[in-house]
């Protein structure tokens, strides 16, 4: 029944939540002549919120987010050789080598027999078929979805699309609420894998009722699947 | 035999370039005091074109390339409200009204009887969604691809994922690199509406043995169908 087997990409397949950490750690370095990291970390957030509904995910509207906020936070003083440091702040970021997280390789090998494999994505499409192409794992995978947003609406037009019932799909990802809560929401069945790190904005308590696995390693999926 | 009839989006379906050109002599007023437009257009042009590999195509992207060129024309001594007016520029062309070229509505309408319709685009997946749910027109299409790039590969990848021959397919749009070439290379068919406008990077010289179709306006597509 479980046929098709579905793969968040970003702290699932690979690390993605501690380049923008590190990113956030530049860039407080640079305002922080201006203000506490606390508020620099709070100002930025807003911004990016603000921006989401403009931007969307990914890299690019997160830089262009970093932008305004220098502007705002240095009453417009900080000097282009700052703002230079922000965009390459941002660059660094896309240049980045994509390294699977322990064990990925070897599960979706394991795995690949039994099942199709799929990634179903947020985000940035142009980021994030670039990271597929330099992960070294694109031909694992049977399909690609690079969504632009993961709620119930986006998961049941998914299921469509593929012509998969419900029961046919699992998904597998590190955010509850992209990950699992939506695809509990349409009947399918969801495992999570959760990362050291979340973004604010992913971060949810689930609620009292639901109930799904979660596993400290991917490594531990293939048993999983096998006891189901 | 023409089963399915895919539209390319920016300028095809509604006006983008203008939007580009406009937000692009926002950019010159800005600089003038720096240097004279030409060079200005020519410095922002190859900030693109090296980025290109990075952002991949958009109005994000755009913007970023804006900010870089900016500060290296000025030596980065353009201030911080001026560069607040850069990114300021590239938030109005993403809040900008959506608007269906002339005859688009009822020429999309005419067909959908007769054709599967599909919108098939490339450049920013986020952008391009919110473009296409303000234009009102998303409903009339049966399947929306938003791609990366547009070359003879992700044509032939298209087909094989919908399941279509060539013969099946039928690319309408407005740049010969993106719309036409690469279609007539997996053996579709293409037909070329031309734009008032073309971006740079996407002027080409059909090879002196191709042959497409080349209609003024939109509305000449149901009767060239009907002709087939």
């Amino acid at each position: 029944m479980l046929r098709t087997l579905a793969f968040d990409a970003d702290d699932t397949l690979w690390h993605n939540e501690t380049h923008y950490a590190e990113a956030q750690g530049a860039f407080r370095d640079l305002l922080r002549a201006y203000h506490d990291d606390a508020w620099i970390d709070a100002r930025l957030h807003d911004t990016e919120m603000r921006n989401l509904r403009r931007y969307g995910y990914g890299i690019k509207g997160f830089t262009l987010s970093m932008i305004e906020t220098a502007l705002e936070l240095t009453d417009h003083r900080l000097d282009g050789a700052g703002l230079r440091k922000v965009l390459a702040v941002g660059q660094a970021m896309l240049d980045k080598p994509v390294e699977p997280l322990p064990g990925v390789v070897e599960v979706l090998e394991a795995l690949q027999a039994e099942f199709t494999l799929m990634v179903v994505t947020k985000g940035d499409l142009f980021d994030q078929e670039a990271k597929l192409a330099k992960s070294g794992l694109a031909s694992q995978f049977e399909r690609i979805e690079i969504l632009s947003e993961k709620d119930e609406a986006a998961y049941a037009a998914l299921l469509r699309r593929h012509r998969l019932a419900p029961g046919e799909f699992t998904m597998v990802g590190n955010s509850v609420k992209s990950d699992i809560l939506p695809v509990l929401a349409v009947g399918a069945r969801a495992i999570h894998i959760p990362y050291h790190l979340t973004w604010a904005h992913e971060v949810v308590a689930p609620p009292p009722d639901s109930a799904f696995p979660v596993l400290a390693s991917i490594r531990e999926l293939p048993a999983l699947l096998a006891a189901w």
